[in-house]
């Protein structure tokens, strides 16, 4: 059988291949006879017919129910070794396809007239950039995202299973790719990476020294919406804090211990944090109307590939599909994954407990001989609670992956927000529970600052590493071994790997999962800044400090360490604009409860203590009033972006009417 | 010029009527030769060029800009008076022309397969109660709402004012009506009530005696979506309240002073509300779909009629419109409107204590020489607080809507947003203002129950007594004299009148302003049951009562006081549901400030009153973030709900794939 296989498989590909021309060696300097675009990689023991079969779909024609996408093999690299797998496909589109593909994903355009219009061949010159034949009117991203979204809707005919693997089970309607992906038969799929265009993104944005925003047109231009939305998110946060920071320099600089300042630092900052979060729905909403995806339509979400269930037909789309009852994952939810939780959180404040405890050791032994050693004896169980901390987040975080793909969501977007939600809440308490104890258990004002500092500072360290130095490290050793290899093979006189090379080099990068841990991170940070900012009025300054060099560091792990993202057309950041509300919501409770505390509002209340709790909380309630009228008043699109949308479903209205009148003139002439 | 114009006019209507007959007297028996469904009074100072330009428009065809409707004048009374004024007339429409019609306005119907479907005249047949021509298709609610819009839309052509009232100014694309109501030519525009169905729906809806439902469906069906909403909520608030009211009955008739009770009651109620809230919305929903408001689009809002400005071009439509600059306004709600609603709430702050000294004579009065009439005289202060709280509400009602109509609001919706929430503010603070002082200034417990229970009863009995009462009895005195006048004339042996004399008599009848009192009234009273729920526990018995008598009142208004109103496309009750909530909030922080000053909790924090204040505030917080998890988890439309909106949305999805697809295909066999 196995020589069987072996025999066939160079016709059966051949065969597939439609003209019948074997890509080998000679591929990884011409390259193939198509810009290719994303990689397909199938795992090395799939079966020839299933590789046929697969690629007659990609090829075959639309009324067919193929993808009409071009597709050919790439050929073994310049070091062709045994383990290399040589299932890696590339694949592309003639302009014709991808342009009808931008009609069925609904891109949206700028037109002549500078609105944004979803994209149809049938008005393609009325779209601003569509010039000749349109070859430039798509950027990459858009492609490989239309790509992707075809290959995604790629459906199974009357296959029951993949021809080859009979344990790989089809029935008519289903995604091929999501079946391929969840059998491991399809090991990854991912767009490659344009080097002249990444090399000039990478200048615009990293490489140069001089202080300017970020080119976040070119981002978006080169990674999507999702990423541009992230990087302007993270700039937008940079610039909303510089002033907290600036107002923050003196009051460390005079060592200012006088409350009524910091009452009013505080009551600024609160204003200031519900007030940069309004604002920056509205820009990102501007963002978002520039970028055409504020107004796009979404279209019907398929099941993830991971999802299973008894097969039946979905009440929506009617197709056939896994059907898995709610009530079963309510259940999981609410008596697995909750309770997790929860014995989750009991675990971190226990580990909190234990470093009292030790810092408690700790002080005792330097009390009674105090020496330089002890000093620094000091320091340390903050640095090993800080790492400790870390650590819980990270084995937590694969413990909330493992849950909720458990929980088995039909939808991506349910599946991350339950992640999201989860992770979230751990990481908000694993944080910032002993700053609370502190705070409120211990009312220790010195003993806060200090944490907070070695907290913020140990936890940004080790952030920059984990995320950027690591990876970087471990990219540039295998690139250097890639290199090494082409090397010993020829005289690389260009710079450029040939594409091949370049193809395998981009199938070993890292892949990037998503802006969830980015966002994560501006999120703690956001904690550390807003929650307890009037009793460390520098933490803005240094987390200013810190999302510049991010700013950097992702910048260039973007670009140089990971594979290319799919971009993903998000109007806004989603949950993550709900959390950073949740936060600042929080931040009101706890800055209000540390201004009640501290001995010089006390002086002012001497007579009664009951008087200065009811102020506090009297004060604090209408901050929260106040809060949410702000957030009711300020409406979370700009004007001229209002008037704009609603010219064009006025516009659609009107076209709509125009066209049923004259239908109905049409009959009546008929009718006559 | 007198006479010559009252020579013309004969002639004139005579042409515009269009077949040269003309209907007078004859007509009170016999009728219009069509279903007459809304009435137009215009002034009866009218030039006879203006009606018969007006009447030529309305019946002019579509294609030439006119509305294509039936228009004939109403004849005069059969005690036809000088004062009666003879330029009513009566409109109605022809089958094939209401069918469009609600093509037009985006009616939803039921089809066949039970979806809820936009009507659309191609598809006619597919719609469930579409038999034979389709006559009984549209309810009569329907009609006359698609009769309103095509007379709103109206617009003028090329005439620069109407003819004969050269102060009447017209422009292009400006709305006849709306212009002629602003200027006072128009008086009035009102549908007709259907006699037959009022009858069976009057029986089945206050004057069965048995205990029902009301018939939501027969109501929506008269007189539309908005009033069945309001009548469905006044439904669901009294039964959501019975549970309360029964929990409440025990600590009244025992005397329960047991806070361990109260406290339990009061978290009952606390979460009791925040999930009748809740459900409420997915009851709306439910009906909202079920009669096809809730995924009806709406249609382009108009400016209001009294809106005014420079005359410019609406950025949205481009159409030819009076501009208003937005920051003038603003400036108008902020710098004049804001403050002298403040000034309006120090004034009720002010008789308030004005009420308080009062209530100090009286008492130290009664302590002087304690008589029977010293002990009535004890109830006066809050008596006459009740009856001044309400005439102040009612003068403040007056001068909300002229403050919101001088701040000159575009569109109706924003005009009635701002003048809620004025009202809705003001009679807050006037209604709950005293109560709140003795609760947690005076901290007066007895004495808040005693006013809880005046200000409960003397605001019921009065609301009753101005609401439905006084204008029946007013309305009954006007039919007793049209049926005396009519008697006059002839012998009545139907029982009904003959349709000239119902139409003036409808004409006369009041005119129903729309759910807001009725709204508002509810709000309060569910203030009054949830604010204090703690310490008045017979609260909520007293509204169910309330309200029982309420839906008998408020029904027999809507169809024996008022003129039928056209109905309104509402898909929820729309502000009024976020007031219920902002109420439950401060129900929330109320009770629970109750409860922490209550003795019997105060007992168990005899060391620490700090303490104690520290619990309440914790619970207060946590009641607060546990109701906003509620509202989180709960979804706000049922799931078979939102699985039915999904299909129709994908379908309509797919049919646009399938129409592109077969475009493209023809296109290429054109090429071919």
């Amino acid at each position: 059988m196995e020589s069987d296989g072996r025999l066939t498989r160079g016709m059966l590909i051949q065969g597939a291949l439609g003209e019948g021309k074997m890509l080998q060696g000679s591929l990884d300097s011409s390259g193939p006879r198509f810009t290719p675009l994303v990689v397909v990689e199938l795992a090395s023991d799939t079966k020839e017919e299933a590789i046929a079969w697969i690629l007659s779909r990609i090829r075959d024609q639309q009324q067919n129910g193929g993808a009409e996408l071009l597709v050919e093999q790439l050929g073994p690299g310049v070091g062709a070794q045994e383990k290399e797998n040589p299932n890696m496909f590339l694949v592309g589109a003639t302009r014709q396809r991808l342009l009808s593909g931008a009609e069925e994903v609904g891109l949206f355009k700028e037109c002549n007239d500078g609105s944004m219009r979803g994209f149809t061949c049938a008005n393609k010159h009325n779209f601003k950039d569509f010039e000749g034949d349109g070859d430039s009117f798509l950027n990459m991203a858009e492609c490989q995202y239309i790509i992707k979204h075809e290959l995604d809707t790629l459906r199974a005919k009357d296959e029951t299973h993949v021809p080859g693997h009979t344990q790989v089970k089809l029935y008519p309607g289903k995604s091929i790719i999501r079946r391929l992906q969840s059998k491991g038969i399809l090991i990854q799929i991912f767009p490659l990476h344009g080097q002249e265009e990444l090399k000039r993104l990478s200048f615009s944005w990293y490489k140069k020294v001089k202080l300017s925003f970020q080119p976040l047109d070119n981002i978006r231009h080169y990674y999507g919406e999702g990423q541009a939305l992230y990087f302007g998110f993270l700039e937008y946060f940079t610039f909303a804090l510089v002033p907290m920071a600036l107002i923050g320099v003196p009051y460390y600089l005079f060592d200012w211990e006088d409350y009524d300042k910091y009452v009013i630092f505080a009551v600024f900052n609160l204003v200031w944090c519900t007030v940069i979060l309004e604002l920056w729905k509205r820009f990102s909403a501007s963002l978002a109307y520039r970028w055409g995806t504020l107004s796009r339509k979404k279209a019907f979400e398929e099941p993830r590939p991971g999802f299973h269930g008894t097969l039946g037909f979905n009440p929506v789309t009617g197709r056939k599909e896994p059907l898995y009852p709610n009530a079963k994952r309510q259940l999981r939810v609410y008596l697995v994954s909750l309770p997790f939780v929860l014995l989750c959180l009991y675990l971190s404040l226990y580990i909190m407990m234990i470093y009292f405890q030790m810092e408690g050791w700790v002080l005792s032994f330097h009390d009674e001989e105090p020496t330089f050693w002890t000093g620094i004896l000091m320091f340390i169980p903050s640095i090993i609670y800080a790492v400790v901390i870390e650590i819980m987040n990270l084995i937590y975080r694969y413990a909330a992956e493992f849950l909720t793909e458990w929980e088995n969501h039909r939808l991506e977007s349910s599946y991350q927000n339950h992640l999201v939600l989860k992770v979230l809440v751990f990481n908000f308490f694993n944080c910032f529970a002993s700053l609370f104890y502190i705070a409120f258990v211990m009312q220790d004002m010195v003993l806060l600052r200090q944490s907070l500092a070695t907290l913020l500072i140990t936890s940004q360290i080790l952030n920059q590493f984990m995320e950027a130095f690591l990876p970087y490290w471990l990219q540039r050793r295998r690139n250097k071994k890639m290199i090494r290899k082409v090397q010993k093979r020829r005289t690389v006189e260009e710079k450029e790997l040939p594409l091949a090379e370049q193809v395998r080099l981009e199938a070993d990068m890292s892949t990037y999962l998503g802006t969830f841990d980015d966002y994560l991170e501006l999120f703690l940070l956001f904690g550390y800044v807003s929650l307890f900012s009037c009793t460390y009025p520098l933490a803005a300054v240094l987390v200013v400090l810190n999302n510049v060099t991010e700013v950097y560091s992702d910048a260039f792990k973007m670009c140089r360490v990971f594979k290319r993202p799919f971009s993903d057309p998000a109007a806004n950041i989603g949950v993550w604009q709900l959390a950073f509300e949740a936060m600042s919501v929080i931040a009101i409770v706890t800055n209000c409860a540390l201004i009640g505390m501290s001995p010089q509002v006390k002086a002012y209340f001497t007579e009664s203590e009951t008087q200065l709790i009811l102020w506090t909380v009297a004060i604090e309630h209408m901050l929260l009033a106040f809060k949410f009228i702000l957030t009711f008043l300020i409406p979370d699109v700009p004007k001229h972006i209002q008037i704009k949308l609603a010219r064009l479903e006025f516009e659609s209205l009107e076209a709509l009417k125009k066209k049923k009148m004259l239908e109905a003139s049409d009959l009546s002439k008929t009718m006559e």
